[in-house]
Formats: C-alpha cells, structure tokens, sequence
C-alpha cells in the first residue's frame, strides 16, 4: 500500500553553474536536479514545484518547493538523502509536512530578495560570485532614499521585462531599504533588500539598476517615482547582473 | 635611465583553484600568477618574496609580498595594471613604496590567521569552499576555553608537521579565541581567530583539529596544555583541511 505525502521544501542554492530554477531543454536547471534526486528516491517521475523561477546566475537562500510523492513518509530522512545525492552547490535546508493541496508557487504570499553591490576599484575574489561590481563610489545617501520610494502599493510595469505574460503589474513593496558597510578587504558593500507580494520579471534587478543610476548621479531619487507613473521600461535603469541576487525567503 | 623601486603588496585570493603560495615545477601557484603578471608590465623576469608560504586551498584576506623592480614606478597605477592583468581569484588591495632592503618574509613581526567551521548536517552552496563541515553539534564552551589555552610563549612542535626544518618551535600566540555565531540558512558557525609572532608548518589547522577534538568531547580544554608540553604530534587532534583557513594580516 502506497501512501501520498505532500512535502515543503526549503532550498539553498548558488546560482553560478545553474541555467536558472526552472527545467528547460537542455543545460542543468535546478529544478531538473531535484527532481531526479528524488525520483532515484521515489522510484518513479515526480515533479517539483518551485515558489520563485528565479534566472540563470541567481543565488537562493530560502526557495521552496512543493513536491508531493508515494513512497517516500520520512522529511527527516528524504532531507539527508536528497543532500546525500544532490551536488554541493544545492542544499534542502528544511523538509516539513504540507497538506495534500499545497502549491509552492499560488500558496506563496510575499517574497523577500536581497541584492549585493560591491563598490571600489576591484572586487575581492569572495564577492566576485555574490555582488555586482561598480567600478565608482556612489552617492549613498540619495540611493537609500531613492529605495524608499519603492514602497507602497505601484504599477511595477516600467520595471518590468518582456515576455512575462501576467495579467496585471500592479505589487505591493512592504519593504525596500538599502544599508552600507565596508566589507572585506576594504571594499564598501551596499546591501539591498526589499520584501513584496510578488515581483515581476527581472522587476528587482530594475530597481537596482535603477539605484545604481541615482547612485552614479545619472537619477534623482524622484525620478522613481517619474519613472514608475511613467510604466515606460525605457526609462528605468538597466538590469543589474543575476549574481548579486538572493532569493532570501518566501512567505506563505 | 631606469630606477630601482622596491614594492609592498597586499593580496587577497581565494585558494580553491591554486597549489598554494609558492611556486613549483608544475601547477598554478599565487606566487607565480604575481611574478608573470609583474614580468609582463615589467618586461623582464621579477621574483615576488610573499610573508607566509600558504599551503594549497588555504585563502588570503592579506598577504603581503614584496618585489624590487626597475621600470615600474607609480604604485596606484601597478596595482590598476596587475588587477587588469590577474585572474580574478587574486586581487592586489593596496601597493605601497616600500625602503630598499623591504623582505616581506623576513620583515614580518607577526600573522592573524581564522579560520571558519560550519557544524550541523549539511553545509551551505555559500560555505562549502570556506569552511569546515563538521556534521554535529560541538561543545562551544570547551572549545572557547581550548582556544584561550594556545595564548601566550610555547614550544609548539606538537603542532607542527614534519618537513618545516625550522631551528625552533618556540612561537609566542598573543591572541587565540574562538566566537560562535548562527549563519545563513540557520547553521552554527565558529570562527576561530590566532595572531602570533610566527607559526609553524600546518600549525593553526593542528590547532584548529584539537579544537574539533575538544568540541567533540575526545579531549577536555586540559589537555591542550599537556599536548603542548609533551610535543607529542600523535597527541594532538588532526590538521583540519585548508579550505578553512585564512590569512588574514600580516603586520610589520
């Protein structure tokens, strides 16, 4: 007799050699990666559902995942078989008991990333796959302004990138702050962090490179608010690089 | 007309992907990516003398070498050129003018090294190159009292391994403490920090395996004191691995 169990699963993972969460044609997805560590488990295909399909490069410290199976009870015991079989660069942080109807990705209610900037002349070899290097300093002050205005119930569209099909652009930001400290060997590391109900695509490496444009001084820290009345995606910042991003929690 | 200019460099570099400080037949050493960066600006063969000869995995925050040379002059614009120049798992942070007879080995009055030990049953993407798993819960407590015992002036020699030829194993530990905090995705992180006149072969990492040996209830603090008066190297714990340790500073 097979019994169905419905697990929660909270990932940790370095997004470097991973093509992205999501499982395409070809190239290592880390949804790919745990699914087949736990169908070599289960003994039979099983699909993982991911809260965040966070892109290639992009570090997670707290995705989950809903995954319901036949054969496998145990969270304590699934948790140190799946990080016995999976490589190093992915962990399962926490396995617990979900009810049978749970979807990591509708249940999810708010998200939290956070995104690493390192500023100065180099960049240290410990932060080289964890931030953005900018060659410069930046006016910080006016960046952590200009990150408050992100705050509040907006229509995101001009942070947005093409291609993502949803039916409205409109999120509630319950948190956007920035906070600055000298990090390593010097360096000044400037430490975004912004929480919400969910976010467009690439919609929070927008913002920050949309605060790196107020911190060099091509932006005034009321222009976001321009910007976002605006929806033209024009006129926002670039798109910061994925290796400054974690995915730090999903809220459900 | 050339001028003779001898250099002070601080570097810092990740040790994964290097055989080490020194230069062999075969292998990637920091000191012979240095000395060919150097040569190339130079246009000539340099040799770069660095202050402690780290083993292979083990990384730096701050190493310091020095190098005398005939054509390069302004330090800012060297230390531009041989960031451009390097692979990025090695940085120049700073280049000062340095007196003549400058010998970063043999000027070196003292060394902080830490080193970092991630306890639980997995250890993180983000720790994995930069600490040691250890898969239990160790008695801090023990360990703390462990690490304050190492202070003060010791014959070392059951620290050291074979093969140093050093002509004494006297070396005075101004500082040895261990802190312990919780990391990214809940795991327990110990960071032992040593600053001393000078250390032998594998010194700290034989610290570091007495340490674990303590926290894992094999050897009570005591025994620290007994295992240094015995010089017994069987006595105590084993050379924790390089990817663990950092050189942190050098001072002069």
């Amino acid at each position: 007799m097979s019994v169905v169990s419905t697990f929660k699963l909270t990932l940790a993972y370095e997004g470097t050699d991973f093509i992205g969460w999501q499982r395409q044609a070809t190239g290592r997805s880390v949804q790919a990666s745990v699914e087949e560590a736990l169908s070599r488990l289960e003994g039979g295909s099983v699909t993982v559902i991911g809260a965040g399909r966070t892109d290639a490069g992009v570090h997670a410290l707290g995705q989950v995942a809903s995954v319901t199976v036949t054969h496998l009870i145990d969270a304590g015991a699934l948790r140190r078989a799946l990080n016995a079989i999976l490589a190093p660069d992915v962990r399962v942080v926490a396995i617990e008991a979900a009810p049978p109807d749970f979807n990591a990705r509708y249940a999810a209610r708010g998200k939290t990333y956070r995104y690493r900037i390192v500023c100065g002349d180099f960049i240290s070899p410990f932060d080289r796959r964890f931030a953005w290097h900018v060659p410069h300093a930046m006016d910080e002050v006016r960046m952590a302004a200009a990150a408050e205005r992100f705050e509040g119930r907006h229509d995101f569209a001009a942070f947005q990138s093409a291609g993502s099909g949803v039916t409205t652009t409109v999120r509630s930001v319950a948190h956007s702050r920035l906070s600055c400290a000298d990090g390593e060997c010097g360096a000044r590391t400037l430490t975004y962090e912004v929480r919400g109900d969910g976010f467009l695509r690439h919609m929070v490496r927008a913002m920050v490179g949309t605060l790196v444009d107020v911190g060099a001084g091509r932006l005034v820290p009321g222009d976001v608010d321009r910007i976002t009345e605006s929806g033209d995606r024009q006129r926002a910042g670039p798109t910061a690089p994925a290796h400054g991003l974690f995915l730090v929690e999903v809220s459900y």
